[in-house]
């Protein structure tokens, strides 16, 4: 192990300074003793936590090792004890899975309250390939065969403290070699402490088969999550700025993305943004079923607009106005998803100014000067040539038998029960549609178009902006 | 196999047009036989190529049966013999590397005589799945591991007909029980003469294998590869777009590209670049070495640009000028690489008009009342202030001690031996250097900076254009 490319590393690539206290994590393996002292002999500040998981007789003395470890490095070391086997029978967790959560808990709370910059924890090349295996196995996308990051912000544990792990490009046998080298003795067993069954099979069983096929299929694997790792973070930007394009408004429950835009985009962007949407609804699902994303990935397809389909834990997903819903069964009810006011009522609505609707709802107007260049996209929103309106204007449900004439129709009318049959408005919505009015003529149906005598043309000097939104704390 | 399901695909992702004629590869498996019998059901104008590869005994029985299936079907069959064992022997190829040249090369050359649309061949989800695997324990990156395509142009084989492979969506079992049901029996080893020794050893060994892991390994290896292509489309998207941005030029032997592009890129694209660029200059290569990639990202890094890098096959990559060159052993030359003219010649350059410098090397120059928005980025082309510079101009190489006020340094002269150290010109290359002056004062170095007297400003109103550029034909 070259110290002068390590230290470099954890600057540069785990982004540690050598100043600030970083938090090791230290079973007292090779993994995580050569880590700590590697850091120690780079002259980075650190504290050590020793989390005492106390599932084996011999787990007293390997504390013990730690601590003396500090005491001759003149580094603080704490030690924790967890309750593995409570944690796991009260949370229903494997054993396994109760000992990494009680041990990055206990890292990240330590790290909060002594401020420290970052958790480090000892995973090597060896765990590397066999998490990229793991992933292989169970039939993952890139994000799972680009295996763990150097440095990670953003993970699942609650804390905003980054989790460093700088050892990734050193193979288990090299920390070893470091330790023998510095006559350190780690302790033997504590490295399986973190290896679930699975990955003990994988590591005793799979990868010495797998190497009669490719004596090099370690360094293989290892490179290959190296590789799909950048390539993981181009996708993730193209995916991002898609999911920026289409999206109309993301809110807890319901997440709404413009359809054509959607539409237009390539596969793999379409499959990351339905990934993304179920991800802003459920943060906790890990495995989002690939038949699932096929199938939303079909319903996007659909050119009509009645299609809908049940994901994952009951959310559903379903084209509205143009509009690709993922939304919670319990905010599928009229008044929350379509703006509702009270049937054969009608309000003022001056320019500017607002209403509520009611369910959250808010009509706003404003006169304005400039118009951006891109008007549409939005349903919700709308221009009119303010010179061709009466103020205030009104806004009022629809009456039996009304006509409207839509821009783009050249002036012929059409039955707004036509309309909303042409654009799919629930039968239950329509009674409590709200409609903006010019005295008594429709001038606007929020999400529909414009009227005719009021649309925006070459020579309207000021326009009215029409907005319509809900805050989604009401109703 | 829903034959309806099937119809589409062969029409919407495999794109091939009913009407038009198709060339099936047919071995006479269950693959090959259920991919043509589909066809032919579904209305596909087909015909149909078996390629007699005369290594086993029982070749001559199996052509026949591809034969009576043909005139059951009324479909024409071609019938090609291919020398392997010669072929593998005189071009140092395996029999099986042999015998897939031969093969492919029998039915694009049919294809091509028959100007059918495109040549199909009978590879099933199983063979997309080994394929997969040989791939991850190569240690591929995502352009292996997204398996075969289901459409394919630009492939390896001469003609620019595209490939097709409608069954990689359905399993083998699947083609026989389809076999079966028509009540058509397959040949039964012609399957395996696709397939390598270790090919073979994945299908009935390790794949068996993985299965003890997750009984589900194929379906998930199937569809990593799914998620996997789409997520490569928009990778090399990214970096097609980089490498446009980044591109100077590509010439036979020769590629350069803006360092400062490259350096800004993120590292994926940075890989993906370095790749196009090798593959650019080495089409044939097949595996470009993981290690030699990140060499080379590392060249790109350095602040400096007296670097340079040997790469596979003698290829040279290095930095000059703030480019980034890939370049051919035998184009290392001066003359080759270098604005090079006689040195203490002088030659007369009219605005319009151009001079030939020796080696292929042309300077042009031009009026012109519009400039780009974005002047700079090529180092070989400039603009002047036309009114500032006394035309005709003259091209001639540099004096002794001489002097020269660049643009942007207030006035201030610079030495041009000093100019030569600070732009890393060779020193075999200062003496040949073309300089562009107005009477005998230096207006533009080539690859340098244009000077102070005539640089464009907000009150130029007309503009010399200036462009020197190789004819690699030349020299």
């Amino acid at each position: 192990m070259d110290m002068e490319w390590m230290r470099l590393h954890l600057v540069k690539t785990c982004k540690l300074d050598a100043s600030a206290l970083t938090l090791v994590g230290v079973s007292g393996g090779a993994d995580s003793l050569s880590l700590w002292g590697i850091m120690v002999e780079a002259g980075f500040q650190t504290a050590a936590v020793h989390v005492r998981h106390g599932l084996r007789p011999e787990a007293e003395a390997e504390a013990e090792r730690v601590v003396d470890w500090g005491r001759k490095w003149g580094v603080r070391v704490m030690v924790e004890d967890a309750d593995v086997r409570g944690t796991a029978a009260s949370q229903h967790l494997s054993v396994e899975e109760a000992a990494r959560k009680l041990r990055y808990q206990a890292l990240f709370g330590q790290a909060q309250r002594l401020g420290a910059q970052a958790v480090a924890v000892g995973h090597t090349a060896d765990d590397q390939v066999e998490t990229v295996l793991m992933h292989l196995l169970r039939g993952a996308g890139m994000a799972g065969l680009r295996g763990m990051a150097a440095r990670m912000t953003a993970h699942e544990w609650e804390s905003e403290l980054p989790l460093v792990r700088p050892l990734l490009g050193v193979w288990r046998a090299e920390t070893e070699a470091w330790c023998q080298a510095r006559g350190l003795e780690p302790v033997q067993d504590a490295s399986n402490a973190d290896t679930t069954y699975f990955r003990n099979r994988l590591r005793h069983e799979l990868l010495p088969y797998l190497a009669e096929y490719n004596p090099q299929i370690k360094e293989r694997l290892w490179r290959t999550a190296a590789v799909l790792a950048a390539d993981y973070a181009l996708v993730e930007e193209r995916v991002q700025h898609a999911w920026e394009d289409c999206l109309i408004r993301a809110e807890p429950g319901w997440v709404r993305l413009r359809a054509d835009g959607l539409r237009a985009a390539p596969l793999g962007v379409q499959r990351g943004i339905i990934r993304r949407a179920v991800g802003w609804l459920r943060p906790g699902l890990r495995d989002f079923d690939f038949s699932q994303v096929e199938q939303a990935v079909g319903l996007i397809q659909q050119d009509g607009e009645t299609g809908g389909l049940e994901l994952t834990g009951g959310l559903e997903m379903r084209l509205r106005y143009g509009e690709v819903q993922f939304i919670e069964p319990e905010r599928r009810d009229v008044r929350r998803n379509y703006p509702q006011m009270e049937a054969g009522s009608e309000v003022v609505l001056s320019v500017p100014g607002e209403v509520p609707l009611g369910g959250g709802w808010i009509l706003a107007a404003a006169a304005v000067e400039e118009v951006p260049q891109n008007l549409g996209g939005d349903p919700w929103e709308a221009w009119l040539d303010l010179e061709q309106v009466r103020l205030p204007l009104r806004v009022r449900t629809g009456r039996p038998g009304e006509r409207f004439c839509p821009f783009g129709m050249g002036g012929h009318s059409q039955k707004l029960s036509d309309f909303w049959v042409n654009q799919r408005v629930p039968r239950e919505a329509r009674a409590g549609w709200p409609l903006v009015c010019s005295a008594d003529e429709i001038a606007w149906i929020p999400g529909g178009r414009t009227a005719e005598f009021c649309r925006v043309s070459e020579t309207t000097r000021r326009w009215v902006h029409l907005r319509l939104s809900r805050n989604p704390a009401e109703g």
